[in-house]
């Protein structure tokens, strides 16, 4: 089993299957002999961090199957400029009503690990880990959170489901940040740390004070960052959230905090270029 | 009905809605009496032109209902940094649960408007047409495409079964760019155009010699684009394709093509900023 | 790839093979060992032109598989009566529990298949093509469409989405043919042909004078439409359409127009009788 | 609660509706106002039992909503040429979107009901119920079976599961016709009754021996059938089955059987021509 | 094909992975690396029934395949405590998230399975058949009856629509046993035998004068069933119907009824204790 | 929204409704007139704590809606024998298909919910929580799961991907207690605490010095317990899994851990019996 063998992966697929091949391929149909074989080149057309080769095959079955895959890398690998990453063999109508499919997956997540990896290496000589938000591509989350795994990062909670974070509408319902995360403590699953989210020193204070797991530090600058990191002093996780971009990730770093989370990761990373080469055999 | 009510896009907020809230929100079933009404207005946080708004509705019925949505613009707005797009109001915690899901497809899909938006600001003055490409996010291509026409642009076929575009692999097989097309005629359904990719000019030659209804040029420089259009002399549409950038567009449109297609429209706009700001009533 | 590899014929396949298997074949079960071994022909009781032959496959696959399969003929074969379609060998229960679903579906497609060759062989000797319409049974648009380009027929558009046809109240709302022509153009993907309905001959000399691609002649007898066509004189693809039966077909076809629209081909072509014969081995 | 209050057709719809659609209305879009409003009335082109009213509003909620519906008539009514089945009030775009899916159920399931009124009228005078097969549309069988009884005629067993029937392969495995209906009396469903197909007065004698509840006689003749009436002699339900037509189905009724059982009913039956007029408001 | 074979039960196996795969193994993800191999042994730890074992297969080859299964024992078959009914081997990451699926799934049928068992045991000796009813946990009707086989029952009608059940509102709504059982008969499928509820020995009466196939005896103690059997005489199939236990069966069977239908069996059987043991290899 | 307001929720009921009512209730089509109305009430047989009841409108949706419904509890109510639970008023033959899948839900959810609140009143005076784990039914984990919460019970993680549970091949696979516990903080989600599981105090010693968030003590006896819950002094949340029933939860309650987990809550929770009462009006 790898870590996308999920059934919502396989819906996925059919689902981005479908839109494009609609009722089928008009333009192979009316030009290409169906019995016409070929062979593809996936290759990258710049440099980056790829992820998500496992789907290529995932694609090809879906559509049939009949293609033999011959990946030359794994997920996580950096390629260079022009560096092929796998080689399909197969009938030549399949491979290019799969063809996009293939590479909006690949150019979307490689686009996710590349910017990831980017965030790492920018904050590299701290203890920060790069974390991601529910900020993603509806549909894409399992995909873009693996991604950013992919691409050196880490998952904060995938829904609203598997983590608490109480935020400002919480703490005012629950009268207080310290009413907040004692109900929350006695009332949510034993197996999931409080996280609260705090905007000034004082909520810091008081959220240290009821016994926060981890702190959310919301658009702090550097300087207080650090400050409430020195405050905090290890009684909670710390994350950094809020105008973190690749210019200010080092400064932002250099606070000390434990996290930051990087909302760019998934609804903002530039698609990374790749191409197939068919040549008929 | 408006163009966003077919069954596809019920399915993707079902989905969107699914991952996000998994087994439900923990933090708030913890924190807050189910009985508490709020008031949300949706903002931006950056000047915009914002697609999605008919999605709100559709995900709120989606999670239960019960809220009601007052609408301050619709799709095709541009709004300046702090506008207010809409007001809800309803149960508190439907309103949390919606919310993020709501905001990505908003921020994805006003993100496509407003770069689409700008590339046709950057053609303005010109015929061409800016139209997207397959290079879209897998699952949302419906809404990316919608996205594309609200910020002004047109659209390209949809998928591989509305539309001709041949090849050079088709090209190779058909025996030619000649037999290519009139294969194409003759077996493809008479409503669609036949578009054939030329890189040279010698292949817009046998292409408009072969009776192309469009002509795709591929990777071809401002000055070439302008030789090839004088060249087919509105025998075909002519589509400008590859190296597009907001840098580079002026000077393609300049050449005279009807249209310019551009991937990034689809594949890397960043999201438009927007949140949405909850007061317990 | 065949042209049925698509994901919504597996799921027409897994809904037809629910709602006849519902909770299992209660007969077999109770009067046949599960291990027993069978071999089954598909024999057709009538002359037929067929398709639909790889969805055996399908359907066995999605029994359960283990079921082998020795095709005897390909779509678009003329089978005689008592011919042999394939031949299938495997599980006795698996045979009995797809063998209603395998002949509903080749019934119905070779239904299609040979009421469509016998329109083509009426036309035959002058250049019209037969195509289908949007007359289809819900669920069947891909396989009937399928099915009459096995029978020698072309494909209209496949739905909505993929094509243009500006009928009467289109007409009506946009103020006129010329008008509604001119904004199509403006507005519609530029694949897509720009096809528009007439009904009298002031019709369509306004559609040429509009530059449509393609004029669809309804209800004319086939006076008109000789006229039609000569008053169009190649500037625009012509179709007949309304009234059209064997018995009409030729004296249409003799007109000279380019299409041969007919319903009846999806809405109302008879099942080919085919049966199987299973023995038990 | 009517007939047709199943998820399976609430699904089916879906299907028909996202086949039609797909990305939505080319023509429409680029040539009419979102808000124009319409008044339709749905209407028969030819005498005719109508079936699948329930399913035009069914249709239009899945479209989105805001059509005001008000049928004419109910299933089962008889409709004259040019009747009025249906008005319905609403949005332009959604009432031509709605259109063809709309006709293609109603056309379908009326043609159902139509055929089956045939028979039902051809048989009147005897017992004989006329009762349909399993040989129906892939994916349409709830509704194909809903309109026989529509139309007056009864249902045989739905699928595998609801229905005993023995045919020649289950008695070669059980060891004879005695023995298959021991088996299938000890372990089937006690709420199914015990039917057997046989095609000698040898068989029918035998199954009568074994206590079936039901015989299909299978392709006899009508002295044939008249002789095993006479031999089974109330013992058990009689069911005619193969050969029957228009033509021959008053002589098979008149020879006592107590069913008559029609594939083509739902095979072949030929589609009621209905249209859709639709006026601009 | 097994009775398994059927589409439903391979859509309840994905929602099953999904409920408990959710976005992924953290644990084993974090802990283990990706290559690691394992095998497992599925063991009862108590006495049973055992049912299910078909679906291990299903689930593994859902969760991506690559596991292979030795099964020792086939459904009904009674094992010890401490007994090895499967091993399994492949990828350690796919046996640990498959393994929770499959015991879940193993231990609910196996524990309808047993207690089955235990009733049919409990009746031995007497023609009666331990039958299910529709009190079944909704989304696994068709498991927990194929699970009552295994357990050495019968089935009664899986739903409302393959059997006939008249009840106390039909029979007031039809105007009596009489009227109701004439109406069932007349315009009910014909392979569907006609039951009904009595109470009384008037009911029982009326219900034999009125031809019911099967009379369903709703309550009544052993000595009141006997009677009820005497007086029906075998001109109806005798089902008994509450108050059933494994205390009270024994003598509701001695009154000589054909059937006791056990909602118990499929609402309230206890989970049989399964678990698998994992060895990293 | 109430926490049921989950997609996959309306899916389940989707499911349960078409299994039930298949092609349709052929008993109520028979014998009642499609416009008769009816009241019904739903009544407990026997005490219990009631969980489900937002399912009952839910249901009534799915099946076409029309019916009202007077809620007479909420959920976590206590209701004692012959107390209704709601009276729902509409369609009869609505009422009569929704009728078993409404109970067959509610018996489900009542039974987990009342045995969870015998085992709280069980463990009463001591700080201990009862949870559930993942031996669940498949298919219904969300409703158990929900289930355990109304009566007074709280949830362990949902599955494998909301909880991190270290169990003994992760401790060997990753090279002992120490290096798993290491491996899971550094690598899973930092909202996840990590749980690990333990079974002698050799064991919890290094769970401790692992600085496990929460330890699981794994079939130990009442001494056992509380001599690590001495040992581990409140460094770790303490949960006891294993060998708990109704008779000995007592005495591990006193034990002081936090947490006692139980399987049977979940998986072999007996139904609650209710019934609905239908009255023709």
């Amino acid at each position: 089993m790898n870590e996308l063998d999920v059934p919502a992966v396989d819906d996925l697929i059919r689902t981005a299957l479908a839109e494009d091949l609609g009722s089928g391929d008009v333009t192979t149909r009316a030009t290409m002999a169906s019995d016409r074989h070929a062979r593809a080149h996936i290759r990258a057309k710049q440099a980056a961090v790829i992820a998500g080769m496992p789907l290529i095959a995932k694609v090809c079955q879906a559509a049939g199957g009949g293609v033999a895959i011959d990946a030359k890398i794994t997920d996580g690998a950096t390629v260079a400029k022009g560096e092929v990453l796998a080689e399909l063999e197969g009938s030549a109508s399949t491979l290019l009503s799969v063809e996009r499919v293939i590479l909006n997956l690949l150019q979307q997540l490689s686009g996710v690990a590349t910017l990831t990896a980017k965030f790492v290496a920018a904050a590299k000589g701290n203890k920060a880990r790069i974390v991601d938000t529910r900020k993603t591509v509806p549909g894409l989350r399992i995909l873009q959170k693996y991604a950013v795994r992919v691409g050196g990062g880490a998952n904060h909670r995938f829904g609203l489901s598997d983590g608490i974070l109480i935020k400002n509408n919480h703490i005012t319902a629950a009268g207080g940040i310290g009413p907040a995360l004692a109900a929350a403590r006695a009332r949510a699953p034993h197996g999931l740390r409080c996280e609260i989210e705090c905007r000034t020193m004082d909520e810091v204070w008081l959220a240290v004070a009821g016994h926060a797991d981890a702190i959310l530090l919301d658009n702090m600058s550097p300087a207080h960052l650090r400050e409430a990191v020195t405050l905090i002093a290890g009684r909670a996780i710390t994350e950094a959230s809020g105008g973190v971009s690749l210019d200010t990730i080092a400064a932002i770093a250099a606070s000390g905090v434990d996290l930051i989370s990087v909302g760019a990761l998934t609804h903002s990373a530039p698609a990374v270029d790749l191409h197939m080469l068919l040549s008929l055999t």
